[in-house]
């Protein structure tokens, strides 16, 4: 018996993969910020939404009308944003954003719309320096231009890629151990001819590396392809296992910086994960929920009473429904692709420097991992 | 056996008989405006808070964090407003406001806050003749400065009562039939010695008369005095059942205003249900089920798939927790004072007409029922 072929990730190995979204980013670093926002725009008509909340200490909008008892089906985008709860004004510049483009829930008439943007927000308030630095109705508005650009540059219906590392809503990340978080995106296609993919904002109380031995928890889920053409990683590099004086100065930084005792701050890790197959509202909330399966592989521990992660499920039903075997391995690829996100956005983070500290990337911590 | 006496309402019968809750409103009438905000501030501790979704159109933030299974425990405000998802803009003014209060969630230093402010909002786009007429972050701020005001002219440690009829969140309200909705509030004095008090912003594709009588649905639980000092209401007056042409004559304009049909809008009810007792978030959760019961008591339907009705349940803590008997009651009570706070909304309202229509007052379509 054959085994299976590796699963393949789609042409940019990010959320964009699924035809019909599009991403953009829009951030401050310096003078006090260190936040952003990113925005997932749905097709015009919108994409069918799920959405699940695990983390103990969530900041969301618009989750409510999501429940597949309710009315509304489809989203016209996700606002994901830093600046914990202040940060949920990042989707009202979403919303009058996509007024102006005509976008929305049509109220029986076309000019009677009620753009439908479900959001959840990162803590990283006072990263930056200041703790009143955080995104407002601006940085939705930015991101969506941001958003829009990429879709007009994108081909084959396909919006271009977005950035990942410490960009967007990904800008204050951080994971324990003083590392720095950020933006990370993957996909994948299923055998049916069908995408799944995920965009993920990483910032945990948790740990993305293992450390005993430096490696990255998900790392064992990347697929070939996964490090080309990431920030800083050198074509055709692997990762390997970190040397013993890179690990072990490691843990000593993270014992200094009390990652072992009860955490000082909140975090949290939101995203998105999206398909092109046409799902219902209660198969969108499946993909979410499988959405968090895969942030388990990656953060340990994940959904901590100080983390409120949430993750939204996407499907702009713009290929046909899947079968059950075809929905089985979506579920699959979408904990796969958030743990790859995961990993990518790790990978992908630089350094940064503020008045409130200094969080390492991965690959200045472990040089020796990526190469 | 003698019966048990009827309850009694508390010294303002509104929301602020719970000692510790301040409600301040915003509204914009004219040009094109007939809309508003209303915020509900809890003690600078915050109140133990639950919140529960049975519309199938809900509008909401921050209601994933009362889960009791999560982190906060406390809010700082819950802010109610018009102009659907728009209005959620409302709630950004309300978190500024409370920021310049040093008030919110602790992160560690005593300048480090983050207000907790869930929210809902109801349906009322282009009722006052302008579809981008709706609340922003301006009218949040500035229902919190009202409530400040009406909490520095209060007495006994109790906020001054907040006005009743269309104002705040409820000056777009409109019931079935074309008849004005509002924002509508009462208390009950329970036998422990607490009290448990409403405050309800009535907006529904549903009615609160019946068709048949004109009678409102929930006039049977009305408490002597609930009528006493509403605007329109003359001293002394009791509500009777209305004659026969004005009930005649409503059921005619109801049918020609296609009420009978498919709604052609959203509505939605949105309230806040507390108490002085020390209630457990759980506790809290089942305060604000209870108060749609009476929700459905006062609306036919309630609970639409076109409205988002939703209730959050708060406890100040400034008195003794309820035991198993006393908990009983406050929840019938907590029935009960949504069911009041609704018709004393419909019964404040003021007839209104805008270039989008006329909306008529209870009083105005039934002038035999209020005399």
């Amino acid at each position: 018996m054959t085994p299976e072929p590796l699963p393949v990730p789609g042409p940019t190995n990010t959320l964009v993969d699924v035809a019909g979204l599009a991403v953009g980013h829009h951030q401050r670093v310096g003078d006090g910020w260190l936040t952003g926002s990113t925005v997932v725009l749905a097709p015009p008509e919108g994409a069918v939404a799920g959405g699940d909340v695990r983390g103990g200490g969530p900041g969301t909008r618009e989750t409510d009308l999501l429940d597949p008892c309710n009315l509304v089906e489809r989203v016209h985008a996700v606002s994901l944003s830093g600046g914990s709860a202040f940060g949920l004004a990042a989707a009202d510049g979403v919303m009058r954003w996509l007024l102006g483009q005509g976008c929305g829930f049509a109220m029986g008439a076309p000019d009677r719309l009620v753009p439908i943007v479900p959001g959840a927000v990162i803590f990283d308030l006072g990263r930056g320096g200041r703790w009143d630095a955080t995104p407002d109705a601006g940085f939705g508005a930015a991101a969506c231009d941001d958003a829009l650009r990429a879709r007009e540059q994108g081909t084959d219906g396909r919006a271009g890629a977005p950035a990942l590392g410490a960009v967007g809503a990904g800008t204050g990340g951080q994971v324990s151990g003083g590392l720095r978080g950020g933006t990370g995106s993957a996909s994948q296609l299923l055998p049916d001819g069908s995408t799944v993919a995920a965009l993920v904002v990483l910032n945990a109380v948790g740990s993305t590396v293992d450390p005993r031995t430096g490696e990255l928890y998900g790392a064992s889920r990347l697929l070939p392809g996964d490090l080309e053409g990431l920030p800083g990683a050198p074509s055709g590099a692997r990762l390997h296992t970190p040397e013993a004086a890179e690990v072990d100065a490691a843990r000593a930084r993270a014992v200094e910086l009390g990652s072992e005792a009860l955490p000082r701050t909140l975090a949290t890790t939101i995203g998105v994960v999206a398909t092109d197959a046409t799902l219902t509202e209660g198969q969108a909330q499946r993909l979410a929920m499988s959405g968090q399966d895969g942030l388990a592989r990656a953060v340990l521990p994940a959904h901590s009473m100080f983390d409120g992660d949430t993750i939204f499920g996407l499907s702009t039903c713009g290929r046909a429904a899947p079968d059950a075997l075809g929905f089985h391995r979506m579920l699959q690829g979408a904990a796969d692709v958030v743990t790859r996100a995961i990993v990518r956005a790790t990978l992908a983070a630089e350094s940064v420097t503020t008045p409130e500290g200094t969080w390492r990337s991965y690959r200045e911590a472990f040089p020796s991992a990526l190469r």
